[in-house]
């Protein structure tokens, strides 16, 4: 290999420039060609390209959208990229003076302009499927809102709760992952365009413009930050991670419900594998599937994120073309997750006969027994949970429910206090029941029915105001592809 | 080991018990003290507990606190940790009427509350200095405004700037940044506490009146959620990550423009090893230094998410006591790379003959020349861009500045055009000016002096709202600290 | 802040120098004081240095050594760091003549090799505690080799087996991850002195004289390698990350067989935590700090790993003295981790009741009756799949245990061949028993006892092996240790 | 959606069976082909199958090859997977007799022996493409060895070395690579099959005759471990992780040395984008893009190893099908990096002329003239370092090469020690230059001729072994191909 070799290295070309040129027809055309119309309009309108070389590139360009599939394009080694192939075919209309489109603008700013175009997109579909998932969970946390469940801490059951309950603090956590992801979309609506290679232009452009033509909502400052800065990923993976990262923690209470022993949580026969020779068996095989595609698409945005690590801030590869579209499989896998979840959760039932199995045979409702103690007994809460103790070691010892050892109570209330208790076999009954634990939980926050509906009635209204968010900026990106269209009319 | 054996085992003991203990004591005591005095008061003010029982446990309380110094304790294994410890102390002295106090509260409730007021006290302090990071950089930017640096894209030298203009880039980021870890200081300002074990309580209880004594913004809502959900710490890290993440990226620049070939960026002696030997070697180690810490705080961060990975969504310790404290690494490895940064940039100089010598050598003026003749001289882009890149050839061959080529630029012109040049000598020079290069840039977010002006302004006005932001926590804080003391004070 | 400002500024001092100092001081003063001997060795040996002023530098080395406890020293500041701080004391009794010590070495050789020395300790520790894990778990599975299980696949019970034959497959994942961990114990044995600063040196040093005295098994052999090569960092903790993440998912399926609904697993009181009000309530809590020691084990090194990408390869910051010091933390939770599950695991029992029922609800061992209708009836696999899974349905159905369905059995059969079955009904049972299925599966690796008990012959010859490679890695250090000793000794 | 909903439900088809069903067709058809032959092979030499019925499923296994392009099946939805539909089409052809080949054997021990399969050729690719990488390199090293560079240390010209003695450095890290993943690659080459479900079979199964029909060393032994082991996916993926950790080491240098400033380093123009209108500019942007490559692939890796992270140790899908697809991605990305790499850095060159410039003006010989003034004048180190001093601190007030500063030289040594220094002219050159500095290097691992020679050819055979290891499982392979065709061919 000498000096008077000529560029691409044919292993460059196949390890570099094939795989680059390909994922930009796949990813970024339609961008471009907005791009280009947008730029051309605003050069006529700011007078730095005189209105008939305007009229005669917007000809060229209209007349290569049409005449050529882009998508049809293959690498040839000719021209370096996608972006030199287009620029050939205008200078072949036009000759010289198709180079004016080029004015005032660089590989630089269309770039970052294209990676924010495509990933506003993607991120908009994101958050279309996240905000269905929690639209879901509130519509089957409220149908589930007095569906007895046991809660667990520790692995371990705990207490009596709701499965409404339980999903409104998973919804809780949904909507927070929305607004961490909402927040990462609206650092994509800042516009790179006219930072040119580094620092603008000499040219008299008009940034605001090219913003609101592309359907941004403004440019984004600082020149340099506009080509090298990579926060509006790292941002957008970093939130996007999160929202997989908490799901995945969801998935494992599904897999631990859902488990043969446990068996809290049923599926139906669409959601479930059955094995032909155990028919008792009913395997949860899209939960297990859920795990690992959250894990993976929580990998993803590691793996983009940690790409920048260490590199220098100034336009480098490392945030660009195959970076970008390695990203994208995080959305792809990302959106199997979602939209998976989305049918499996509203699918399931809980197993009411399971659930109070275990609340019996874990005494889950015994602490209840012991603040009633004092507050209609007036014992101190040392008191009271003794005689609570004493009794739930004899229900466990004769293996009975709860409910069955009211005299056992009586007795035991009498010898640690010297007096009757005034609860009657009623009031005890109630002392220990599940369904009136939780409706004694009416606390912000918990499970009781009122609680919980005024909790979902606020889920709704977050809910509301993130999807008015978003159709706040895709209606922003539908008029200005409207008046781009428009310009672009006029201008030919 | 039997049946019989008593809890703790002693490897249990030594393994975990132990460095818990440890870790309480330093990291939570004091915010254990605020929990215990909160509570309190709720429970009186809600009738709960009769205020003569409060006020004995009110004094109990100040006389545990003002007899030992709870940092003096040490493990003895004879209650199974702080908290108990704690708790016998109160027996001690009240006999069973000290067991009120843990009424309607919960060690899920107290330890997530903990977790969250030692999480925003260290939020606090991290953008403390993070806003100073930016101060300094706003002052710096500022100051540098007009002096011209070599601006790269790729690695390679491609436009002159300004080093205000560049650091501006950063600012930017870095304000991105504070803005993500605002937000995540946000999530941290909602109280637990009335959780319970999980579901809140039958008893009464006033969680708004909570929140308030402990300074938050308000409970957090729903009770499963208080002592499940992870995301408080999980999206604090991710976004304490990012910063470090970015630094790191303009860590990178400032280790390549002190490198001893660039040159561009000199350090005080005060920051720079010497070699007693090779007198010409100024090594700036810090910036070494800063590259480490930026990763191992990043990596921390991940380390802490990571942790949370397919855990169940319940009360478990993964998110709890112990993995609390690994985090705090990551604020001390933060807080040492912001203060070093914070000393190290405003001490820094650009080395102007350097500048001025790789502007001359990598002919970055050029593209101006180019432009200039576009509208100057009404030559297309690609007439122009041949024009200057002839000139460009020569000057490289011959080694000449730019600035000396005004005869070759004008021969030059003429064989191209056919005509003689319009542009003097004079206007030449202005033409290659890495100076006139800037001014000309006067686009918003552009290097030229009043398009640096104006950004400058509307940074230091982001910085005013987020340090505004930040001290109406910290205010709400301290205010709800003088409350709760007097609220305890009237009590006893 | 000017060029006249003094080295140290205060910041870096406060941020970069103290805790450096500290962190030597911790780690690296025993290393130091041997390097410095061996080297003085080699010096003398070679000829290098001249006899009677090696014998000076010996007697000042062991002086200072003597006289002062290195650990009390303070940072003071007046000397750049604890090596320098060294140096000076040597200067202070010798002159300029005890400047010689650091003749044809450098700071970077000395590093690299004190990294070397602080890691092969902390790595026979670590694999001291891994090799007393398998030992545990062998002898465990010996004495478990027949006590019956419930097999999960995809988390659903599946097949019996034996605990002791579960365990079998944990051990041979602890023995690949114990061989990983021995080979990159093996790269921590070449010894980078001599390389000097960069490029060894133009005095004729002996090089493996050096790695002899210090107990390495030879020098390291590119010297620009040995002080910027950093596989032996990397490779150590990606093998220790392993170890970690393997016994993290023991510790699942440890937390789930001990799940209340669950129980197949047993701890004594000495690692329960008990509920004093919900008597039944064992909750394993070490199982729970076992797998976030095990997650921030594994974050930590690939905190160190990532530390390391994006850095070029030369001698940097990034893989010394801090970063060194920051992944001690993971040996620190590893060793936590290993101890613990080491005291925990032969100290649990099977519940053979719990299993006994959930082999009977889940009709586990219905694949062996189909099996052995092949074998012994000659049925072709679908058809004596028929059979048994028509059997296994009614006895679900009717809530029975196989064992007790023979007729069903029988008769089904009948129905589905035209013939009546050859197998009675102690041939039956035979098939449909856990104990049977398990003695019937005597393939290699499998859990019949024979298999087994070949199986644990073998892990125990594995075992042998990693500790006599281990045991001769550390017979050489104590050896050399022995020889620079007596080598010092007759050089003063 | 209610209990009499069909599996598979839409969206689960969708999101997860169509998917995976490609995914197996495009990765496993050729491997389940080889598994069904050769469990065919065994079930009939063992006489667990009839001659005849093998013979009989052999004809159908044939037929069905031939018959059908594996690749042209689109997923029906009629079968639940791709296995399940060559089923099908074993029945259609042979009745319930089809069924037999299923005998003691599971979709478990298939698909973790399809994944080794899978992975193993991988493997032996990348090891190819590594093997010929480090070929590459000792093949330039060695024509480099006497070409001189600057050598760095914390980012600084520090001495000089060869371009040969630097490659060495990188050339030991690739071969300790190297090892790693062939050792990794051994771990693949134990066979699951035999395991069946869990627990091997109750049918008298030949592992070992499997083991060796499929090419694999031996049966990996505990039949649970073959089904739920992952440490063979995660201990290859942390293995070549490593590999690009550490490339991305040497990329950084390589994209320092070609930066603009420091120029030590050229490209052909192959390799190199020019600038049209910065001539000078040459970017050599292929380095970018190895950098990007190396970190996506190292950050594949991470997602597949995270994967695993806190999943129960039993067969579930967080390690198969899938997961082992995005995987292979790593692999592609990998292949890239290295054939780029191999091109790369074969066709470099070092620019002597900026060697020299920096050589002189970083005085990075300095130490060696200290050197020689202990060795041949016998001075102290002190002394001898102070003489250096004071030269080097004059010619860089001189703008002057070291090489001509004898004079000076010669009365600051006068003046430091009282004496004429011994050294003649020619003897100080030698002193000061870089040749020489090399040229006394000769110690083991150094830059000296002879030294760089002997280490080159271990690396060699290093290599030779590393190649020979591979091959002798490729061989395995093949030859097994060989007599499993034959065996099926008699079968038939």
């Amino acid at each position: 290999m000498t000096e008077s070799s000529v560029f691409p290295d044919p292993v460059y070309r196949e390890t570099v420039l094939e795989p680059l040129f390909e994922g930009v027809k796949a990813n970024y055309a339609a961008g471009m060609a907005a791009i280009n119309r947008a730029h051309l309009i605003m050069l006529a309108e700011t007078g730095i390209l005189p209105a008939k070389d305007a009229s005669a590139i917007a000809h060229a360009l209209h007349d290569i959208e049409a005449k050529a599939d882009i998508r049809d394009l293959t690498y040839t080694g000719q021209y370096e990229d996608f972006f030199f192939q287009l620029e050939a075919e205008l200078l072949k209309r036009l000759g010289d003076r198709g180079s004016a489109l080029h004015m005032a603008r660089s590989r630089n700013d269309i770039d970052h302009t294209l990676f924010r175009l495509a990933l506003r997109e993607r991120t908009h579909l994101m958050l279309g499927e996240l905000h269905g998932l929690a639209e879901a969970l509130i519509s089957k946390a409220t149908s589930e809102a007095e569906t007895l469940i046991v809660a667990y801490t520790h692995g371990q059951p705990a207490q009596p709760t709701t499965f409404g309950h339980y999903l409104g603090a998973i919804i809780e956590v949904i909507l927070r992952d929305a607004q961490r992801l909402d927040a990462a979309a609206d650092t994509l609506e800042c516009c790179p365009m006219g930072a040119a290679a580094i620092t603008t232009s000499g040219f008299p452009i008009d940034r605001e413009r090219m913003a609101e033509l592309l359907g941004f909502e403004k440019p984004l400052l600082n020149s340099y930050g506009c080509i090298a800065a990579v926060d509006y990923i790292t941002g957008l993976y970093s939130a996007i991670k999160l929202v997989f990262i908490h799901l995945g923690r969801l998935i494992q209470d599904l897999q631990f419900w859902s488990a043969f022993e446990v068996g809290q949580l049923n599926f139906p026969d669409s959601l479930v594998q059955i094995s032909s020779i155990m028919p008792q068996k009913r395997n949860p095989v899209p939960i297990e599937h859920l795990r690992h595609l959250a894990s993976t698409t929580a990998g993803r945005c590691d793996m983009i994120v940690g790409t920048m690590h260490n590199t220098p801030f100034t336009d480098m590869n490392d945030s660009e073309g195959e970076v970008q579209q390695a990203g994208y499989a995080a959305f792809q896998s990302g959106s199997r997750t979602l939209r998976l979840l989305t049918a499996l959760v509203p699918a399931c039932r809980i197993n009411g006969e399971r659930v109070s199995r275990s609340t019996d045979a874990a005494c889950i409702t015994i602490t209840e027994l012991s603040d009633t103690l004092v507050r209609e007994e007036g014992l101190n809460p040392r008191q009271a949970h003794s005689v609570a103790a004493t009794v739930a070691k004899a229900v466990i010892r004769d293996e009975k429910a709860l409910a069955e050892a009211y005299d056992t109570f009586a007795a035991t209330f009498t010898a640690a206090t010297g007096r009757d208790t005034a609860l009657d076999d009623t009031a005890f009954q109630a002392a220990v029941s599940a369904k009136e634990f939780v409706a004694r939980r009416e606390r912000p926050g918990g499970p009781g029915p009122l609680a919980l509906r005024a909790a979902f009635d606020g889920y709704g209204g977050i809910l509301s105001e993130l999807r008015n968010r978003d159709r706040a900026r895709v209606e922003r990106h539908s008029k200005a592809n409207e008046r781009l269209a428009a310009a672009f009319s006029s201008l030919m």
